[in-house]
C-alpha cells in the first residue's frame, strides 16, 4: 500500500521553459522528477497544481506524486531534494502526507496568483525579473472598480487562449480581485491579486492586460463587464508578459491530508 | 561657468565588478561614464558617494560630475541615460543641480546601508541574489541589544579591512543600528539597517557578520562592545557576503542643491 506526497515548491520562472516536463529543455517538473529519482531510487511521475508557462514564477506551487510503501522521514526528503535543486533555482518548502490517489491538480480547492506591475517613472532594477514595467500612471480606483466585475462564477471565454478552450468548459469562479500599491525592494509596484477555483490558460495575464487598459485610461471600468459577456478572446485586452506573474498559493480540503495541522 | 550634477542611481550588484571603474571589467562607473560621454559628447569623470564592492547593490547611490556651461533639461538627460543603461541593469532615478565643486563623496552628510538575511528553513529563491541565507535561527533581541553598543562616535578599527585603514583615521559615527523581521517577495528575511556619517572598507559587512555570531548564540551581545574596544580586525566576526548588502540612501546638506525641493 502506497501513499500520496505533496511538495510545496518555489521557483524563479526566468530560468525555465515553464513547469511542465519537455524533453531536452530545462523545466521545473523535469528537475523535480530527476531529483526524486535520485533520492527515492525510483521513477516518479509528478502532477503540478498549476502548469505555469515559461517565465512564470511560483512562490508555492504544489506538486504531488505517489510512492510505493511509506516514506519514513519527510524532513530528510526535503533536505535531500533541496541539496539537489537549490543550484537550479528550485526550492522545496515542505512535504506533506496526502491520501492515496491525491492529485495536486484535481484536488485543489482554490488557487491564488499575484501579478506585479512596476510603476516607477524609471526602469525597475531589483524587480525587473518579477514585474512588468508600465510606464504610464495607473488609476488604481478604476482598476479595482473594474476588477470587481469579474468576481463570481462566469464564462471566462474572453479571458483565455482561444484554441486551448475548444470543447471544454470555460466557466470558472473568481473569489478575489484586489489591486494594491506596494513598495517592493525599494521600488514602487502595484500588485494584482486573484483567487479562484481554477484558471484557464493565460487567464490571469489577460485579466491583468485588460485591467492595465483601464488603469491607463484607454478603457472605462465598465468595459471589462462587456468584455466578459462577449465570450470571445478579442473582446478582452492584451496578454500581460509572463515575468510579472507568480503562482502564490494553492489550497486543498483538509480531508486530503493524512496529518492535519 | 559650469555646474555640478548629482545622479541618483540604482543597480543590481550581481552584474558588476563593483562601482569603481576598472579597465576591461564591467563596473557601474564605467557604464555611467560611457553613457554620459555618448549623451553629453564630452569625457566626464564621476565621483560616487560609496565605492560599493563587487556584488554589492545600490538602491540610491549618488554620483556627481561637473559640466561646462549649463544643462538645459535634466529630465531629458535622465531619459537618455536610462535608454543606454537599462539593459545593463543600471537605472538613473533622478538628476539634480548642485553647487559648483559638489562631490557626492565628500559632501555627503549621512549614508544608509541595508543588509538582508534570508531566514527561512529552506533556501531563498526570489531573494537569493539579495540576501545571505543564514540557516540557523536568529535571536533578534540579542542582535538588536548588541548592535546598539556600536551607536555613537567610535574608532571602528576592528570593523574594517586592516590594510585599508593604514595611516588613516578609523573614527566614524553610527547613528542607527536596527534589526527587523520582514517578509520580502514572500520569503522570510531579517533586515539590518545602519546609518552613519561614513563607513570604512567592509565595515557594514563585518558588523553584520558579528551580529550574526550574536544572533546564532555563538557570542553574547556584550561581546560586540569588547570587539569594538579591541581596535583590531581579528577581534570582530567574519565578513558577511557582499550580495546581501545594498547602499540604500545618501543625504546631503540643503546648501549643496541649486534648486532646493
Amino acid at each position: 500500500m502506497g501513499e500520496g506526497i505533496a511538495l510545496t515548491v518555489s521557483y524563479d520562472g526566468s530560468s525555465f521553459h515553464g513547469f511542465a516536463r519537455q524533453e531536452g529543455l530545462p523545466t521545473v517538473q523535469g528537475i523535480l522528477e530527476s531529483a526524486l529519482a535520485t533520492v527515492l531510487r525510483a521513477e516518479i511521475r509528478t502532477t503540478g497544481a498549476g502548469r505555469t508557462d515559461t517565465g512564470v514564477h511560483a512562490r508555492a506551487q504544489v506538486v504531488s506524486f505517489e510512492v510505493e510503501g511509506l516514506l519514513s522521514d519527510l524532513d530528510s526528503l526535503v533536505r535531500s531534494l533541496n541539496a539537489l535543486c537549490a543550484s537550479e533555482g528550485v526550492a522545496i518548502r515542505e512535504a506533506r502526507r496526502a491520501v492515496p490517489g491525491f492529485s495536486a491538480r484535481f484536488d485543489a480547492s482554490s488557487r491564488e496568483y499575484r501579478y506585479c506591475l512596476a510603476t516607477g517613472a524609471t526602469p525597475p532594477v531589483f524587480m525587473s525579473r518579477y514585474a512588468w514595467w508600465v510606464r504610464k500612471p495607473l488609476d488604481l480606483k478604476a482598476m479595482q472598480e473594474s476588477g470587481v466585475m469579474l468576481i463570481g462564477e462566469h464564462d471566462f471565454a474572453s479571458f483565455c487562449v482561444a484554441r486551448s478552450a475548444e470543447g471544454k468548459s470555460t466557466v470558472r469562479a473568481l473569489e478575489v480581485v484586489e489591486v494594491d500599491r506596494q513598495t517592493l525592494l525599494g521600488e514602487e509596484c502595484v500588485i494584482i491579486r486573484l483567487i479562484g477555483d481554477a484558471f484557464l490558460h493565460s487567464m490571469v495575464r489577460i485579466v491583468v492586460g485588460s485591467l492595465v487598459e483601464v488603469g491607463i485610461g484607454k478603457r472605462e471600468p465598465s468595459w471589462l463587464a462587456e468584455a466578459l459577456s462577449a465570450k470571445t478572446r478579442r473582446a478582452a485586452g492584451p496578454t500581460a508578459p509572463s515575468h510579472g506573474l507568480a503562482l502564490w498559493n494553492v489550497t486543498y480540503p483538509e480531508s486530503c491530508w493524512v496529518d492535519p495541522v
